[in-house]
C-alpha cells in the first residue's frame, strides 16, 4: 500500500514541526508495512506570497486535490501578510473548495502534561470537538459603507445552510454513537443571535430524532465555555459552528494542558477530495526560527491522517509514542517543562514506535 | 440625596436574588446617608409574557426609563417561552433602547473563592471586561429562505459601525488609563471573519493613538479563551464585541472561581438613558424556586449601580462586605462549599455592612 501524501509546511514553526512530523510518519510506515510518497510544495505561505503575490499558484488544486491527502503546518505571519489575506488564501481556501465540512479536534488531558485545571488527571478530560469547517460566520458576503467617513459601516453574513448543517450534526451524532458514552453537546448562543442560532438548534434537534441512543443536550456558547472550565468530564462529543468550534477546540486543548500538543483533521467525508491534517496551534512568529517549537501537535495530526488513510493501528502506535514520551519529563520539549528542542522531541517519539 | 430605581426580578432565581440585593442596598444606604425610592416591576419576565403575550407592556419605556438605574435579576425560561423570544423581548431591547452600550464586567478572584485554575490566589486575577453591548453580532437583519426545504438557508449580518465601535473602545481605553496596569487587551478574529473583524482591528489600531499612555495589544478570540485559562494574569481591560465580550465575561469569571457571583452594568455613559445593573448569571430554572441561589452576583452589581450613581464609598463598602462574607466557609452558599441558603447569606453580607 502506498499513500501520496502532499506536504504543506507553510510559515513559522510550520517548517519546523512538519520534518518531525514526518519522521515519525516514514518510521511508523516502515513498522507498519505501508509506504508513503511524499510531495512537498513551498506555496501557501507568506513568502510565497511575497515573491507571487498570491498564497498559492492558480493551479494549486491540480498540483495539491489528487493527493490521497494534505499533511499541513500552519500559515500566517501578519507582519509580512495580513492574516485575513494569508489565510482565506490558503488553508481557509482549502477548506472550503476541497468541501472538508468537518473539522475534528481530540481534546485529551494526556500523562505527564501539567493541567491548568485543578485535581484533574488523565481520563477526566476526553471529548472530540467536531466544528463545522465550511460556512457560518466565516462568511464571504459583506463589505463595507460610507468608508472614511463617520457614517462608516461593515456588515458580514452568516450564512448557515440546513444541506451545511445537518451533514456536520450526521458526522458528530454518528461520531457519539460510536464512542462508550454516547453523549453530543451542541453549542449554540440562540437566546441572542436570534435567527441563525435558533434555527441551528432547530436542526439539532431535528436530527436528534435519528438518533435516540445518542444522549443530548445543548449549552449557549458563553456558559459552554465556563463549563469547559468547571466541569470538564461533562463532555463527549460537542459539536458547534464554524466560529463556536473553533474556540472550543483552542480552549479545549488549553484545559487540557497546551495547545502545543493538539491536532485537527479537516475532512471531507465523502473523500471526493483531500483531507487536510494539521496542528491546532498557528505560525507562531514569536518563536519560529529557534526550533524550540513542540512537534506533537504535528505529530499528532499524522495519526489522524493516517486514520483517515485506514491505518489505524499505525495511528494508535504514533499516538502510544507520544504517551510514552510526554509520560518522561526530560524527552518534552521546554513548554512543557522537559529539555530537548524540536528535533530532539520528534527524534525521541520516532524512536518509541 | 435620593435615587429612583426601577426594581426588575424578572425570572428564576432572579425573583430570589433581587430581594437580597435590595437588603443590601438599602442597609448601605442608611450607612451612607441617602435614599432609594424602589420601584417594581413585574414585566420582563415569561409569567408576564404568558399572561399577555409580550414581555413588557407597550409603555415600558415612561414606566422604567426615567429612573436614576434599572436594577435587574435574570429573564429567561425556556420551557414557556423561547430564549430568543424572552432576551429579545425584554433585556436585549433595554440594551439597544436606553443605548446601553457599555456592558462592563469585573472578573476578580476573591479571597475564599475556591479557583478552579492550579495555583491562581486573590490578585492574580483581577481584569475588566468591556463588551460592545448594541450591535454587532447581536444583529436584527436576516431572514429564511426556502424554509422546510433542501434548500432552506438562514442568513443574519454582523454590523458593525464607526460610531458604535469608538465609543466602546473610547470608554475602554478611558478606564485602562485609570487603572494601573494601564494594558488593554483586544478581542478579534480577524484572520477567519474577513470583513468585520478587520475592520475592529482598524478602529482600535486608530484608537491606541489617542492614547500613548495605554499598552494594548490584541488576540484571536480562540487563543484568547486559552490564555483566559492558562495566563489570567496577563489581562487588565479587555475589550470586545458584542459575542466575544459576552463569552469572555462568562469564561472569565469561571476562571475567577465561578459565575455565580459576577455582576454586569449596561452603561448608557451618557446618562440620557438608565442603565442596568444585572447579575451574569441567568435565570437558572433549573434551580429556581428552592432559595438555594447565591445572591452575590446581584449584590455586586448592587455594588456596580451605587458606583455609578455617584456613590462610591457606599459601593466600596458592599465589596469589602461580600468580600467578608466569602472569607467565612459556613456564610457561603453551598455551591461555594457553604451552609447558607440565598437569604442567609443576603442577611450575612447586609449585616457586614
Ligand atoms: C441572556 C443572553 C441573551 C445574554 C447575552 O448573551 O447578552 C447573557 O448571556 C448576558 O451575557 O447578559
Ligand atoms: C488561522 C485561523 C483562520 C484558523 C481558524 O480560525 O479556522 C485557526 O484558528 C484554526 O482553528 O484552524
Amino acid at each position: 500500500r502506498t499513500y501520496r501524501v502532499a506536504v504543506v509546511p507553510g510559515d513559522g514553526i510550520g517548517k519546523e514541526v512538519v520534518p518531525e512530523g514526518v519522521r515519525v510518519l516514514e518510521q511508523v510506515a516502515k513498522r507498519h508495512g505501508f509506504a508513503l510518497q511524499l510531495d512537498w510544495f513551498d506555496f501557501s505561505s507568506c513568502d510565497y506570497y511575497l515573491k507571487h503575490g498570491r498564497m498559492m499558484p492558480e493551479d494549486w488544486k491540480e498540483r495539491i486535490g489528487r493527493h490521497d491527502a494534505i499533511f499541513f503546518g500552519a500559515v500566517g505571519w501578519p507582519e509580512k501578510v495580513p492574516d485575513h489575506v494569508s489565510l482565506w488564501g490558503s488553508l481557509l481556501l482549502f477548506r472550503r473548495e476541497f468541501d472538508q465540512y468537518v473539522n475534528l479536534r481530540p481534546v485529551k488531558l494526556l500523562p505527564g502534561v501539567p493541567c491548568p485545571l485543578v485535581g484533574r488527571k488523565p481520563g477526566d478530560i476526553d471529548f472530540m470537538v467536531v466544528r463545522e469547517n465550511t460556512e457560518g460566520e466565516y462568511s464571504s458576503v459583506g463589505g463595507r459603507m460610507f468608508a472614511g467617513t463617520e457614517r462608516e459601516f461593515v456588515v458580514q453574513e452568516t450564512v448557515m445552510t440546513r444541506v451545511g448543517i445537518d451533514r456536520v450534526l450526521k458526522y458528530a451524532f454518528e461520531l457519539a454513537r460510536r464512542r462508550p458514552k454516547r453523549h453530543l453537546t451542541s453549542a449554540t448562543k440562540s437566546n441572542g443571535i436570534s435567527i441563525t442560532m435558533p434555527y441551528w438548534d432547530e436542526r439539532v434537534e431535528a436530527m436528534a430524532k435519528a438518533y435516540p441512543d445518542v444522549r443530548w443536550d445543548k449549552f449557549h456558547i458563553d456558559i459552554l465555555t465556563a463549563n469547559f472550565v468547571l466541569h470538564p468530564d461533562w463532555f463527549d462529543v460537542v459539536v458547534g459552528s464554524n466560529l463556536f468550534g473553533d474556540i472550543l477546540s483552542d480552549l479545549g486543548p488549553a484545559c487540557a494542558g497546551t495547545i502545543g500538543i493538539a491536532a485537527a483533521a479537516n475532512i471531507n467525508p465523502e473523500r471526493t477530495y483531500p483531507s487536510v491534517f494539521e496542528p491546532v496551534h498557528g505560525s507562531a512568529p514569536d518563536i519560529a526560527g529557534q526550533g524550540i517549537a513542540n512537534p506533537i501537535g504535528q505529530i499528532w495530526s499524522g495519526a489522524m491522517m493516517l486514520d483517515h488513510l485506514g491505518e489505524a493501528e499505525a495511528a494508535a502506535s504514533i499516538l502510544q509514542a507520544i504517551e510514552r514520551v510526554l509520560a518522561e519529563k526530560t524527552l518534552r520539549t521546554r513548554d512543557l517543562g522537559g529539555n530537548t528542542d524540536t528535533v530532539a522531541c520528534g527524534k525521541a517519539i520516532a524512536a518509541a514506535i
